[in-house]
């Protein structure tokens, strides 16, 4: 069965999405930040609620704008020529940097509730957020074994990988959760009293509220660019992706 | 460019699949109701807590379960036969189904609100799920108006169809976010005291928190089915959508 092509008003370029996409990314990274250091008092690595502050950062830097960019590698329209191997060490790249990001996010959490005597692991929020970090794990050392390592064969790698493409958008969707239940909990944590209280909205609830509808923003973008048949490289479903 | 055939081996048949997709939102549903009954106090229409019971029941049902199967029409086989017709209106009741409950269900928390004078539409599950219930009137009447009315031309079904189905998709992950962030809120609210903290992980906490995890899954699940090409529609892609 073959695609027909999608009429072509719907077939935006993808180099100015992907503009568009940093641009959302980046401002991602900057509100979570600003929230952290305007309103819940800025960043260091003591036990405090400032230790806490790095966990929002990490997570959405790492979980879902790195992780967003790093699945997006095979869409840019240069890797679809000549050897896909340094595509791949991109790829992987970026995720382990997103890995790295997310384990020093969960390590803050964990520092933070530690040195308040406070339990780890009891919310749904962190349910999520630690399943997602663990399947994330699993992802990217199959991944690595499977498209990076010389060994595999390649019928391996081809049965492998919509494995690894489901996973690959199951993992950005469930940290999009994690990110919406995660601000939620938080303003509901530091929002309690008197005129701050959450249920009054005050600025830092509607600056809050934005971030999250900008992270499902982003992720959605993502989710979509992936999704759309005309941006994939086009011998995507071949099974030749050894190197 | 054509689709190579997917291994075997990772092409499960659809039906056993849907079965278990059955089940799973069954349990689901029973998940939530058993909750609102045996935990928050069953269900009633008078403005009290018994009222805001209704909301996870009629959300998760109509917005994920009803909207999941909705969403998977076009995957049965025997709709792949014979006129399109019955199954496009097999789709449309479905959805409407779901989103008159997803109503209804934004009608007793309003309701609940209204009656104990707690504001309205501040928390960033309440921002995301009211998007998510807006989207979908959009999508409902779009899709009904461009596949259902005899008049939109062939050429736009054929642009509007890939909009509808990447918004379908886009619905329920938000509808996933909405509800994990729900629940999650639901249990800081009514777990605050003594032994049954949520911090101390009660069984309701325990309960609550699987319910998410379920409907994460049962999500996860409806999502890749749609994803895989093998299970669409032969002419999915053909812009002949006119009846």
């Amino acid at each position: 069965r073959c695609h027909q092509p999608i009429p072509e008003m719907l077939d935006p370029p993808f180099l100015p999405f992907c503009a568009l996409l940093s641009v959302l990314g980046f401002v991602c990274v900057a509100f979570v930040s600003a929230w952290c250091q305007h309103w819940r008092g800025g960043f260091a690595w003591d036990g405090s609620t400032k230790t806490f502050n790095w966990h929002p950062v990490l997570m959405v830097t790492g979980m879902v704008v790195l992780y967003g960019a790093a699945a997006l590698v095979y869409r840019l329209p240069p890797s679809w020529r000549g050897p896909k191997l340094p595509w791949k060490v991109l790829h992987g790249a970026l995720t382990l940097a997103a890995f790295i990001l997310a384990v020093l996010g969960l390590v803050a959490v964990f520092y933070f509730h530690n040195a308040h005597g406070t339990p780890n692991m009891y919310s749904l929020h962190s349910w999520v957020g630690l399943a997602t970090v663990l399947l994330f794990s699993c992802q990217w050392l199959t991944g690595f074994s499977a498209f990076l390592l010389p060994w595999a064969p390649a019928w391996l790698r081809a049965l492998y990988k919509p494995v690894h493409i489901f996973f690959g958008s199951t993992i950005l969707m469930l940290s999009m959760a994690s990110c919406v239940s995660g601000i939620n909990e938080k303003l509901f944590f530091s929002l309690k009293n008197g005129t701050t209280e959450y249920k009054r909205l005050p600025a830092e609830a509607v600056f809050a509220n934005t971030l999250g509808v900008l992270i499902l923003l982003f992720g959605v973008l993502v989710l979509g660019a992936l999704a759309r048949p005309s941006w994939k490289r086009p011998d995507a479903d071949s099974p030749d992706s050894r190197q």
